[in-house]
């Protein structure tokens, strides 16, 4: 339904800049922390807003919400107490379309916030040329409640929650329409790949971060990030950058959407996927753990979501940079069976 | 500067649906209120984001901000704790041009915050066809740091805190570019007279509704609104609709900036000033005063800003409905010196 919408977004990172790079937040947290005037409590919060990627309306609206809070999942914020939504509604779609495909992403944007075990209590919609989707997440929280993502000591090591590839995935997936662009990367990908590809980067998209956020608490993170568009090695390093101490994020292991890793180098640097530099939308979290805690980190949340997670690299001494080695490993994250259904 | 984007912009009330229209607030708030997790606190906040309508970059960002934070003030909150910015940069705009404009509409935002007594600690920017500009503004407050807009009993009176008029002058405004457009206004105003009510508009709407919420709690008030997107007999309308007793609003008075009345009346049907519907843009606030307060209450804010208040109309017993008399009185509230200079 939104997929005629689609083919005049452009999915590169250079359209979906954070504004600190208009020069506000010095501060490199995916949230902003602002202290209230009432007993030691901190606002923190965080908006995000993009263009529709998926054809689903409602699984959209369930991507826009969980990668919105994400951003609060990053600092270790479990509960988030409200949220807003941002819509802009394509001026190309008629009013009828308008009336079907609204309704389905608000749907979508609200189960995902009900699942966060949150609501969402107002916000803005506007008319404007793309689809825009997003929206606010706030909480208030005392200081246990969130952690400040410089603390990685040498030693540590980097956890990934979610596989790479969304953007490679959903690419491929429109390609299937479009010959010129098939044609580049059939050699290498089946229909079938791209159309199972396509399905795990959706679920993996609209999958929260909220597990991932309340085990960094029980393992003793000393901070995180999620991977959205600057892509992996851009949010690796810009939490480098932000540590208190000297150390540097080397990066060995690339978890991504099977057969993914192939299609991106099949289109030569178009992605640049497997130099950290392919956006993704919703990504999962990177996350600094003591270096005896990551492996039980990583169990326990594929104990508890059914989702694996992977120890990607290791924090070393340096000078707050992060590099990913000369031919990291390329893990290849199949598309799954569960419960008989494909996720 | 901004004005070459400005054409293509529809100003209409239509365009600037708040997402209640998709139904999610019921409640007839500008603010949704939270109740926290913690010792009886509540988060107020809001989002806000639309098109520019003015030609300054910098004065755009102060519009923006003081649009934003109003439905805080509305509430009669006065202290907001945090704020984010909203940025959609025009995919027509050359880079050179973003580079210029983007950090004046950034500084004119932040300034305007920091009047506010806030700052603004993060936010979004994308690319987009159309320049958008908004916020988030929050607030952690006690039960009584906010007046829930409910309790407006018979023979309170409606007091106005901004002229009407800012949809038509800046629509007037670009019409001095425009002949045909500017040959059905001309023989009912100068171009002098335009160019006074665009300067009293701009004024007006990058004024924070601030002393005006904080004299709500001083005088009582039994609950207000901000006069935005549907014009004034809109919201007037809404907040009717919403109130505990068994009320009706009727008002009387429509002060407007000078001359806007006629240029309204040239217009036909277009901009509905007189009958209640032309949408401002960050406009006053419309608050429900115990008759006798509402005097003392005008006193005041003219004595601490310099800007008149009028009493516009009284609630009455009804059924929680809103009207404009038949002949209401057209109030001229001119562009006056300050000062020495124009304001």
């Amino acid at each position: 339904m939104l997929s005629e919408y689609l083919f005049t977004i452009p999915l590169f990172p250079t359209h979906l800049k954070k504004t600190h790079e208009y020069s506000y937040s010095r501060i490199g947290m995916d949230s902003s922390v602002t202290p209230l005037r009432h007993g030691g409590l901190s606002l923190v919060q965080t908006t995000d807003f993009f263009y529709p990627l998926v054809d689903d309306p409602y699984m959209m609206g369930k991507i826009a919400c969980a990668n919105v809070i994400s951003d609060l999942y990053a600092m270790g914020v479990t509960e988030c107490d409200n949220m807003l939504m941002l819509l802009g509604v394509s001026t190309k779609m008629t009013e009828k379309e308008r009336d079907v495909v609204v309704p389905l992403i608000m749907r979508g944007f609200k189960d995902s916030a009900l699942e966060a075990g949150t609501t969402v209590t107002g916000g803005q919609t506007v008319v404007n040329p793309w689809c825009t989707i997003g929206g606010v997440a706030s909480t208030v929280c005392q200081p246990n409640e969130y952690i400040v993502p410089d603390n990685a000591v040498v030693g540590d090591v980097l956890v990934l929650t979610k596989p790479l590839g969304t953007q490679v995935a959903v690419n491929a997936h429109q390609w299937l329409d479009q010959p010129d662009r098939w044609n580049r990367i059939k050699l290498v990908v089946s229909e079938d790949d791209v159309r199972k590809a396509y399905q795990r980067a959706m679920d993996s998209m609209a999958r929260l971060n909220r597990i991932a956020a309340r085990l960094m608490h029980k393992y003793n993170a000393h901070g995180a990030t999620d991977v959205t568009g600057f892509g992996l090695l851009g949010h690796a390093q810009n939490l480098a950058k932000h540590q208190k101490n000297e150390v540097s994020f080397v990066i060995h292991n690339l978890p991504v959407i099977a057969k993914m890793a192939a299609v991106a180098k099949a289109c030569g640097n178009m992605f640049q996927l497997l130099q950290g530099h392919s956006a993704e939308t919703s990504g999962g979290l990177l996350i600094c753990l003591p270096r005896e805690q990551a492996a039980a980190y990583c169990k326990d949340i594929e104990k508890q979501e059914g989702y694996q997670a992977w120890i990607i690299g290791i924090v070393e001494k340096g000078n707050r940079t992060a590099r990913i080695i000369d031919k990291p490993r390329v893990i290849e994250v199949p598309a799954k069976e569960k419960d008989g259904e494909l996720w």
